[in-house]
């Protein structure tokens, strides 16, 4: 009977994640798996048979954290950040402008500033996940299994930003989300492999900005020319 | 006395490069190299003592393949494709619009299609260097001499990347240029770990226009609408 314990199934694949950041691919075996989550010998091939499950096994439960934040995000996006900060932009754009000149500056401001915390958090906090996610990414070349259980990311990722930039009532088309998918996914590989004391949230903001125009841009109309110049 | 054949040296660099593409960091070993340059046993090691020197070797060999690289394009736009499509494009643009309008549109269809060879060409026929450089990478997270080797790439890439701005009229602030070169450099990460088949001439033009987008935008001017807008 193949072992069923849950927790220890997560313990075996969140010892995998933090492996492959600290010591690259080369680093994930099944022993050092056991050492590092303290568990006994055999208890990481009881659960994955071989070092490609392993390797899958770390990329699905990444894609599981991953959504996890992502819908966390735009929860609290939605139900208070918006709501409080994004009435207040509002608000505030509708003073200096009068209402008829809409909110558009005020909301492209708040992207950046979303985009500057999500990128930030990535390559600070969260720098292990990513890196373990870039190690998968490059492995994944040699190993269709592994660039299956990734094709997954990249799937839910387009639909949630989708999702989320009608949410925000951004004017970006839908065929454009794979190419910002490229350049938020390409901004964070540069970012992680940067020495964390090097990262400035000004520098960070700077590449949040570059992707927002790139997203926003030449839409067309008056309109979007606000979003983009305001 | 340490071994002087330059060409020898090369071989063994270059055969690094391969090996990092095709099997990782940890296909990398002095006899993998001697095997794959066709070289005697020891050949590897006079050359490049330790693993990590073979690894310096090919970010150094990289770094200069790249610069040359580089340079050859920009003297090859400059000197033909500039002189010769850029003064049609101007003529076109001048005619269209009258003298006045200026060519901002034209130009920047011209850098979109520039930077989507140039994305193309690393996501394909230069595939094998940017895997490469992208193994070395995160390897040099947990290798400070080779995390030096690798800054120096980023150093010159800053500097022929304004040179290459300033030559082609380009109103982008210097400023701009590394978090430009992020977006580059990962987009790039996403190409060359996207099965080579699936990669569009396509898709790699939304994300060369997405990145033009984001680096001409909101430099300020009714001029600047026009390139961004054209």
């Amino acid at each position: 009977m193949p072992p069923t314990n849950p927790a220890r199934r997560q313990a075996v694949a969140d010892a995998a994640i933090a492996l492959l950041a600290a010591s690259g691919v080369h680093g994930l075996t099944h022993r050092a798996v056991e050492k590092a989550a303290g568990l006994p010998q055999g208890t990481a091939s009881n659960y994955f048979r071989s070092r490609e499950a392993l390797l899958v096994a770390a990329a699905e439960r990444i894609v599981e954290l991953h959504h996890a934040d992502m819908n966390a995000d735009m929860n609290a996006d939605m139900n208070a950040d918006m709501n409080a900060d994004m009435n207040a932009d509002m608000d505030r754009a509708a003073q200096r402008h009068g209402p008829a000149a809409g909110v558009p500056a005020d909301v492209t401001g708040h992207v950046v500033d979303l985009l500057t915390e999500s990128l930030f958090a990535a390559a600070t906090a969260l720098r292990t996940r990513y890196l373990a996610i870039f190690e998968l990414q490059l492995e994944a070349v040699r190993r269709p299994a592994l660039a299956s259980a990734l094709a997954g990311l990249q799937d839910t990722s387009t639909r949630l930003t989708a999702e989320q930039h009608a949410q925000l009532g951004l004017p970006i088309p839908a065929e454009t989300v794979p190419a910002l998918i490229a350049l938020y996914g390409g901004a964070l590989f540069t970012l992680v492999t940067t020495p964390p004391e090097q990262i400035s949230k000004d520098a960070v903001r700077s590449v949040a900005a570059a992707i927002v125009r790139g997203a926003l841009s030449g839409v067309g109309g008056e309109e979007d020319r606000d979003v983009v110049h305001g």
